[in-house]
């Protein structure tokens, strides 16, 4: 019996993977699957969505505005800090404390860590994070967990291996925190360069969650339930040098498919640019695009809980 | 008893502050406080907004959509003059015979001081002036004077001091031209090379405004009733070096609110660069924010006025 | 009577002139004119159109925007490819994949001739080719064609004049294959470097359309009952010295005007430069801002027969 309801628990939006315990979790992955059947409703009738986009965005943006469509909402925003006020020299705290009087939800992604949690200090309406620079990403991890329990079952006892750019991949951070809520074996696999950052892994000690740091991925291949990879972030390299000496470093080809169990299936949270083969796609055991499918209910799921009136 | 209809007389659209006279803004101003009780309505519904800015928003365009929205209506356009048939070379006045086709009203930001009355030339549904370069801002101008009204209350007898960049900034040449229908005493108060222009003071003269230049503006705010500060506008001046001589000329600071009256309320039309400092942003006096909540209402009842079908 | 219906033949979308005989023509042309009377409807509610521009536009994107909400619909999108994933590196297959999960149907210009062909092989949404490249433009094409049915009348036994960029000018490729359908003579007037392509002309020449090329418009314009004027395409050329060379070799003059017959009617696609005087503008033999106006109900159409699931 949950004590606290998720719109109160989250009133002030979703801003870290942290905010989620195991109840809720199972609480919204509920509630997205009976999204998936509810293509489209009146349950947001009224009500604005603001779409905030300092950095640039396909998946996530249109993931959002296509939800809140789908519940009979509307959509305002901007996709870029140059055609808004930011170019002026406004600061977040002004921008949001505007905003909020335009809209009932903000959805935001910046290029500043801290940039969702600071927007949220300052709204009197619930702030999504849709990505905070190298920080979070927690409703794309929400919609992984989604995938996976759909497509591939429970989660507990699974090996899951996640690999790429664990340093600056925002998305692997947000599931990794969210992982940590079922009993899985996680194998982070990177370059050493690219490794997870010290205050996630202590995060992860700290709730006891068994993960192993490795450089390769073809030895562990065969044990692996899932693999999701991540595109190395070359954005947020400072030294381009550093980005071309790692950035083919992990290439998963048709053939790596055949080391695989029956049961293995590979996740990216996309874009992709080269490190997943195009040959891989038409595998059943390729979830990617898949996951763009469940961004809409987890989406409808999340925008429905925080601003419907209904109880 | 009006004579002409708000609609009919407005039916070119809202370009200048100088089609107000006082009836119009008496009427404008009740049918926005009835807006603020009207969250949601459908009085706007099938109707669509175009909103056209040739240079960047977030206030005004987000406020005008949302507000079109609030009232059941729909909204095309675009934030930035790059991503539309203007990079090709067409014209303001193509642009504009085209989008008629495709809405029932057009917002337009733009450069060119004088380009809003060219749309309105041109074109057979009412154009809103959403900002023409360094020349006026009216729609700011009328949710300024919500806010005071609702805020302050009467304008008439009032001290209101009008600060910072008063030749390049379009919105106190709008709120002075709409500031003549009342009975008040104006403090101009700017750097010399930033004073209003002869042709904006030649205005005021004309309709026997009483108004004072200074350059300071610690001497008289202890009998100022309303204070309206302005961001150096930047992007106006043609030499940064300039721009640099009197950027921070004016900053308005905590301790200042000690020598005000209780009933001094502090307004800007944001964005805000350094002029604020933000340890004023939660006194009472401040109504900056306050703004941009009516700005909605405002925004709503001249839409609803311009397009409603229902007389 | 039509053995395949509409939306099963054009079920993979509107990708090229090509794909349309002269029964399709005469069908979404009806469909279009009944769509004149009808401003406002619902057959679209709760469908989403995604709007996908990787190339500045103001009429067709904001045209069928327009479209789709006078419908009921609505819509998502990006104006440019700087603010999606494309600027990450992804893929036309990738964005397309995961964008069909967002979405009813996609409309989609691109600077790659065969980019939209390639859509369409991977979308389970019909794909509408909104501008590919200096290859197609086929709703330009049909919307001309509404216009000149609407406006002139029949097309048979036309003399048709088509002047400018006929090398790289999509809306010309579009327009002579839909004419190939109808008993028209063609009178292609051009540079000798911007002359109609060899598989433009092989297509035609196969379907034994009646064409001439020729290099100067003054003696053939008593001939003709329809003049569509394109636009030099500036962002084609590789070498803006051959832009420059051949920039201004056509301008339409209002003294023009005085030698073409009653009935002759001028057609631009918009935007244009400088090759019509503005003084040709008010002239009724002038159709240019008509073709915007006949854009809304021919994109009505189309959208209404690929995406109502009433049949």
């Amino acid at each position: 019996m949950r004590i606290l309801k998720f719109k109160e628990k989250f009133s002030e939006g979703i801003i870290s993977a942290k905010q989620f315990d195991r109840e809720d979790i199972d609480y919204i992955l509920k509630k997205a699957k009976e999204m998936i059947q509810i293509k489209n409703s009146n349950i947001l009738q009224g009500k604005i969505l603001a779409t905030l986009f300092f950095e640039p965005s396909t998946r996530t943006r249109l993931s959002f505005e296509s939800a809140m469509y789908r519940l009979g909402g509307n959509v305002i925003g901007f996709h870029s800090g140059d055609v808004s006020s930011i170019k002026k020299g406004e600061s977040i705290a002004d921008t949001i404390r505007t905003v909020e009087n335009y809209s009932d939800c903000i959805v935001m992604r910046h290029n500043l860590e801290g940039a969702a949690r600071m927007a949220a200090k300052f709204a009197n309406v619930p702030i999504i994070n849709a990505g905070s620079g190298s920080g979070e990403h927690p409703t794309q991890a929400l919609l992984d967990l989604l995938t996976i329990t759909e497509e591939v079952g429970s989660l507990d006892g699974f090996n899951i291996g996640i690999m790429g750019d664990l340093k600056y991949g925002r998305t692997v951070h947000s599931l990794s925190i969210l992982l940590s809520n079922f009993d899985v074996n996680i194998y982070f696999i990177s370059p050493k360069e690219l490794r997870m950052r010290n205050r996630d892994k202590d995060f992860l000690r700290q709730r006891q969650v068994k993960y192993k740091e490795i450089t390769k991925y073809r030895l562990i291949l065969s044990v692996l339930d899932v693999l999701y990879m991540t595109r190395i972030q070359k954005e947020r390299f400072i030294d381009l040098e550093e980005y071309e000496k790692v950035k083919d470093i992990y290439v998963f080809r048709k053939e790596d498919l055949d080391d695989t169990k029956n049961e293995f299936r590979l996740l990216h949270p996309l874009p992709r640019v080269s490190e997943i083969s195009p040959k891989v796609d038409s595998s059943e055991k390729s979830l990617y695009f898949k996951q763009t499918f469940y961004g809409i209910p987890m989406r409808k799921a999340l925008l429905a809980e925080l601003m419907s009136d209904k109880s």
